[in-house]
This record gives structure tokens, C-alpha cells and sequence, in this order.
């Protein structure tokens, strides 16, 4: 299979596996019990934390794990929800992931002031008015349309206003460099983004109080639950793994494939600003059939791309992301979100073009045989 | 090292590791994604609940995979404090988890009402008055003395008044008989205590709504976030291996640890009613000496031992469990908790024993040294 569906969830790197399997070997006593066997499994935590501190040059304290994005995403609405005044307001962007779309729901409603895309898809600070705010939450990368915002600006912006700043990174973490993004206040990351397990995550966030998990003192108090040792060393050396391989990444065999698409498949619209997204990403409105379609056309020729968010599948409706870029429901119902991986090479670039080409070929063939009857997936 | 912490936490069975990295190489894609290779991964995830339903007699649909017991107890109170009314009132074992006691006080500060246990550690229905209760919180068995509560009186009891009912379970599970424990409407599990990875669990609850994390339809919209199938897979196969290797456990190896012990060592007392006591778990008092340097002295003869539960480690004060027994505090500050497996054996008990005893002599010795400095850790 060539899978060019790396921003739904990645295979997990050798090395992550090779620490998760050795994690249950050696250290997999809970780094919380009373004798000195145990302590080393502690400290094995910590040497992770550090690992990874050093990555994003923050203080180790600032790094809590949990179980992946959401429940990061989660934990950020609900410590400020603790933490602001009644009537305070935060601030959102609308191409956000649905977790930080829902969490902000859930504990700010009523008080959410949205944050619109501009044409390109991006979301920055002055395309709106935002001065009553006292949280945002921007989110690095998109994930469907893989377009870059400018959070450097906006943790510009938060710190000339006083305001705390979320970035949801889970996209871009491992694709893109780090550098900086540790100063934004709130960090989302998730293991299976970038070649870790699924089940695991971080949120750096400041010192202090926070609203996770209730009931034990793990991670200073703000995520209660035996720490996931295996996962968490996993975790750290999936993005070690990538953060390195990502250094020989680059969108060149993207750019190829869209200007060869786009010369032998004329009416293939390209979201966004192609120049202001992830390496590894592309969305793409097809001149013709649904999505589900395409989807499985291209999986009968080996090749797995997916239509938006994996997360967002099953509900009903035009995805919010196209929606807030314009994109009218009948043309987002022929999207496809392409996304590779930091080793898809050239030639699996032009398998996929080769087998879009084909697929197109077969969809009309099928179309215009007389009594063809496409059943709805 | 003699492993004698199980209820800590337990080493990776050989076939829930295999589960997790045959996943990881097979089912890894998401599985929302849109593509039939993904829907083969999500029909995994479909079996391995099927399986655990199995085990528990009921409904695949009632049961949440997250990220274990700690946000499994979190969920139950942030799902009553939603669906019952402002006014009413929580009844909860005064000898429940941390998990459990810190989200009852998160969800319902001043509104709950506590269960005593009787000088055996017994939370049962005829210990108190709980008439005017609106749900119920009574764990299975105590992590820190083993002890059993009647949770099918408590179950009947609550079918009775019509009320909810929530069991921490994650003792139980993989150690006692799984029969009945499905028709309590809430039911705690945690992989890594019998044998799966640590960073996922379930909870069984009703269909409906439910209050876990939000952004996403995964788990039918009560817990948001991609599924650790590798997790989960791994976590059915635990399940079985522990439930079925449990046929061949009894707390023979223990009783005779026990009898030898009190016969060598005059003055060890054991916590709780010994009968009613899950087979591989005991408390005990020691005569003299602090847990802390127990512990040390058994480790350093190879046996792993605790003074309580490894999630209250590191907080001051005495164990809130011995605390509700009638415990004082000088002698709870000499208790250790013994907790073995499934493959512990004779010679392992035995080993133990002698090991007691001849930390006991060293103490002594130590302790009638003139000049000799204990230094406290």
C-alpha cells in the first residue's frame, strides 16, 4: 500500500517500538511505588520529560503526558475554564480540530468568539478583531488542509496583550521545526502523529495548577493515573525519530505531483496557499465524484488517501474546514486530503498520480455506461 | 527480585505484548479512516470489545476503552454530576480509591455522603444509613488490603431504590470471578493491573450519554480520540490469559505465609477479615520498625513489597484506608502490603517469609547499635 494518510495516524517507528518493548521489560514497575527498583523506573520518566524538554527547550516541569490530543485539548478548556472570570471570553480559530472545537464548547459556551479563515485558510491575528479576549486557542497546522498559521505572530500578539496562548501542534510536531513553539503557554502534542503509539500524548503547559485527571500526584499533581512508562519513552523516541527525518523532507515530489495533476486532470482545485502548508500535505477538490469514490478507486490500486479528518468521519455534513474557506458543500463532497510520510519517495508520488489518472478514467467509463448503477458507500 | 506488589501494578503477559506489537504491525491505520483497509482495523476494535463483553455478559455497546481506571472513575462522576439533579447526593466507600474519592469531591463537593467500613474494612449495605442517595460508589475489592465488599448486596440493594450503581472493579478483574459484575451500571477496569499495558482500561456503563472526553464520535460519542487498538487488543488478551489463570490460584500459599509468620514473628497483625480478603493480597502490621526501611531491607533481599497504594505514595499522612479501620497512625506507619501474582509460587512465599524474618533480626541489630543512625528516607 502506498498510504498517503499520514495526518489520520502514522506506523509506528522501529525505534518507538524498540523502547516500548523494552520499557515492558525492564521498567515496567510503577514508577510510583516505595522501594528503589521502582525509582529507576521513575527516573527513566524523567530522563524522557527531559528528552523531550531539550526538543522544545522548555523547562521540564511544563511537560504533562496523557492519553493524546483530545484529552490535551480538553485539559486546556477546563483549567480555564477554572482559571478566568465567569465572563471572561476565549478565543478560537474556526479550521481548529473538532477536540479543541468541542472542548472549548463544552466549557466556554456562550463565550466563544470565532476567528475566520481568510480565503487561503489561514487564521491570523489580523484577520480579526480579538481585543476582548482572554485565552486563544490557534492551532499550528490544519489538519485536513495542511495550512500553516502564523502562531508566531499570534503568541506576539497574546504576549503584548497578557493573554495566554493554546497552540494545537499535533500536525506539526515532527514535520516542522520546533523552534519557538515551546514559548507558546499551551502545547498540544500526540504520539501517533508522528510515528509513536496511539494512546499517548503531552501538553506543555505553565507551572502550577491545572484541571486533568483527579486523584493522584503524578505529574505534579496535574494528570492523576499511573504513568503509561512504555508508551511515554515510546513516545519520546517517535519524535526524536522524526524531528530528525523531517531535516530531509521537503515538498518537492508534492509540488511535482500537483503540477502533473493539474496539467493532465484540468479542473483540480488546490486549497489553500501551497506555499504556506506542511510538506506533507495537500488538499485537493476533484472536478468530478464524491470523495467515498475516489477513496475507493485509489484503494483498489493501492494507494490509501482520505477525504478531511479521520476524527471528523461518520458525521453528517460538509467538513467545517472547507466550510470556513468557502469551499460550497458540493465541492467539498469531492475532496481528498492527501497526506505522506517523511519516507514517501518520488515514485510513490507518481504511483499515486498514475493510479488518480486511472481511477478518473474508470469512474467515467462507469458513469456513462448506460444503467450503471453506483451504489452509495 | 519476588515480586510482591501486584496490586501496584503487574508485568506484560506474553500474549498481551504479542497483541500490541502484531497490531502495531497489522491493524495500526485509524480506524476512522475512511478506506476499507481501516474498517478492517475498526472491526478489530469491534472484536476485541466483543470479547470482553464476553467475559462480562453484556452489551459490547456498554462498554468505554480509555485510558484506565483513573479517568474510568473521573467519567462516572462528571457523567452523574451531569445527569442527576443539582441537589442530589453521592454515596461513596470511605475506602475507595484516591480516583474515586478526588472525582466524587471534583463533581460533587458537599454533597457527598460517605460509607463507613466495619473493623474488617467491610463497605457493606448494613454499615450505614444511605437512604437518601442518588447514585453509589463501591469498589470490588481495596487495593491496599484486599478486602472484599459485598457489591452484590450492594447491587441488589441499589436495584431496590432504583438508583445507579458504580463499581471499581480494578482489583477484581483478572482475579475473581467476573460472574454478575457486568449488571452493576458502572464498572471500573484497568489493563496494567492484571497483566496488560499500562494507559488504557474500560469502564462499562449504560448506552446513552456519558461525560468523557469531547471532539469526536469515537466509542459512540462518550469518549472522544482515536482508539489505541494496539492498547485495547492487548488489554483483552491480558483479561483472558489473567481470568483463566486465576482457575489455578487460592490463597493457600499465603495463609501458610501467614500462619508461619505470625508463629515466627509475635506481634504482626493482619488487616482485615482474612477470609474475605482477594487471594493474593494482605496488610499487614509489623511489630515494629517503619515501612520505609522494611521495605528497603526486603529489597535489598530481592523481595518487592509496599506499604500501601503506590498511588498515594509521596502524599503526607496516614493511609485513608487503615485510617477507616480504626488504624492509629504509629501503626499504620508499620504496614505493608503483600500482593502477588498469578505465577507466584510457594518457594516465593517462602522466600519472602525468610526474608522477613532476617530484615527483622538486622533491625534489631541495627536499632541496638549504640550510635547507630537511622537515616530516614
Amino acid at each position: 500500500m502506498r498510504f498517503f494518510d499520514h495526518n489520520a495516524t502514522t506506523p509506528l517507528w522501529a525505534e518507538a517500538k524498540a523502547a516500548w518493548v523494552e520499557a515492558n521489560e525492564m521498567h515496567w514497575l510503577n514508577p510510583s511505588s516505595p522501594y528503589r527498583s521502582a525509582a529507576a523506573v521513575h527516573a527513566q520518566l524523567e530522563q524522557g520529560r527531559e528528552r523531550l524538554a531539550v526538543l522544545f527547550d522548555v523547562d521540564p516541569r511544563r511537560i504533562v503526558f496523557n492519553s493524546g490530543a483530545t484529552e490535551g485539548n480538553n485539559a486546556v478548556f477546563a483549567t480555564w475554564a477554572k482559571m478566568l472570570k465567569a465572563t471572561d471570553r476565549v478565543v478560537v480559530g474556526v479550521t481548529e480540530h473538532p477536540s479543541v472545537l468541542a472542548a472549548a464548547e463544552r466549557y466556554f459556551e456562550g463565550r466563544i468568539d470565532w476567528l475566520p479563515a481568510d480565503p487561503a485558510g489561514v487564521v491570523g491575528p489580523a484577520t480579526a478583531e480579538w481585543s476582548d479576549a482572554s485565552a486563544i486557542s490557534v492551532m499550528a497546522a490544519n489538519n485536513e488542509t495542511g495550512v500553516l498559521n502564523p502562531w508566531q505572530d499570534w503568541l506576539a500578539a497574546c504576549r503584548e496583550c497578557g493573554i495566554p496562548m493554546h497552540c494545537d501542534a499535533s500536525q506539526w510536531i515532527g514535520k516542522m521545526p520546533l523552534d519557538g513553539l515551546g514559548n507558546c503557554d499551551y502545547v498540544t502534542g500526540c504520539a501517533h502523529k508522528f510515528g509513536g503509539p496511539k494512546g499517548v500524548g503531552f501538553l506543555i503547559m505553565p507551572e502550577g495548577s491545572a484541571v486533568g485527571l483527579a486523584g493522584g500526584a503524578q505529574e505534579r499533581g496535574r494528570r492523576a493515573g499511573t504513568e503509561d512508562v512504555a508508551g511515554i519513552l515510546a513516545l519520546v523516541a517517535a519524535v526524536e525519530v522524526a524531528d530528525s527525518k523531517r531535516l530531509g523532507c521537503s515538498d518537492k515530489h508534492k509540488m511535482a505531483f500537483l503540477a502533473a495533476l493539474e496539467q493532465s486532470l484540468p479542473g483540480v482545485q488546490v486549497i489553500g496557499d501551497r506555499q504556506h502548508t506542511l510538506w506533507n500535505t495537500v488538499e485537493i477538490i476533484m472536478p468530478q465524484f464524491k470523495s467515498a469514490r475516489w477513496i475507493r478507486a485509489l484503494e483498489k490500486k493501492a494507494c490509501l488517501v482520505s477525504a478531511g479528518s479521520a476524527c471528523s468521519t461518520g458525521k453528517q455534513g460538509t467538513s467545517h474546514v472547507l466550510a470556513a474557506l468557502g469551499v460550497d458543500a458540493d465541492a467539498a463532497g469531492r475532496a481528498l486530503r492527501l497526506s505522506s510520510g517523511w519516507e514517501t519517495s518520488a515514485e510513490d508520488w507518481e504511483v499515486l498520480l498514475g493510479a488518480i489518472l486511472e481511477s478518473f478514467r474508470e469512474l467515467e467509463t462507469d458513469a456513462a455506461e448506460p444503467g450503471s448503477q453506483v451504489i452509495s458507500i
